[in-house]
């Protein structure tokens, strides 16, 4: 399972498009605070599968291709975590 | 532009995965309250064209097919306005 403070020590380079704490201020960019931890986890391993294409998805594909199952999962649970806050 | 009330009324067969208001019970499945809605009018045109595929995309597809241009920008609308109310 992903492990919260292990996902926010590894986001720092998702930051620049998703925002402090998951949610953005540019419109064509997903929110990602309180997505769901499954979901999250999933859509990931689709770009690093090149499941997705278009759009932004070669920008997200470079960024996951370098990511362990077990970073991702540490994403996910991160990303999922900051709803709870809301 | 997306009309919040006409997409309010074309989100009848979203709802069963995506939850009444956007919230989903089911973790698998993507929250869309709030989402951004350049973001979501994307997305759904992403399914549209097959630039998703594996897990669920198939679904996905099968429900965005059939919706114009209009009814997605509809549908953005509505489920980003969700996220207003909260």
């Amino acid at each position: 399972a992903g492990d919260v403070e292990a996902g926010k020590s590894k986001s720092a380079k998702c930051v620049s498009c998703h925002g402090v704490n998951g949610k953005v201020s540019i419109p064509t960019y997903p929110n990602l605070a309180g997505q769901n931890e499954v979901y999250l986890d999933v859509s990931m391993h689709a770009y690093k599968k090149g499941e997705r294409t278009g759009g932004l998805a070669t920008v997200m594909s470079a960024y996951v291709n370098n990511l362990s199952d077990q970073d991702i999962a540490d994403l996910a649970a991160y990303y999922a975590s900051l709803g709870e806050k809301e």
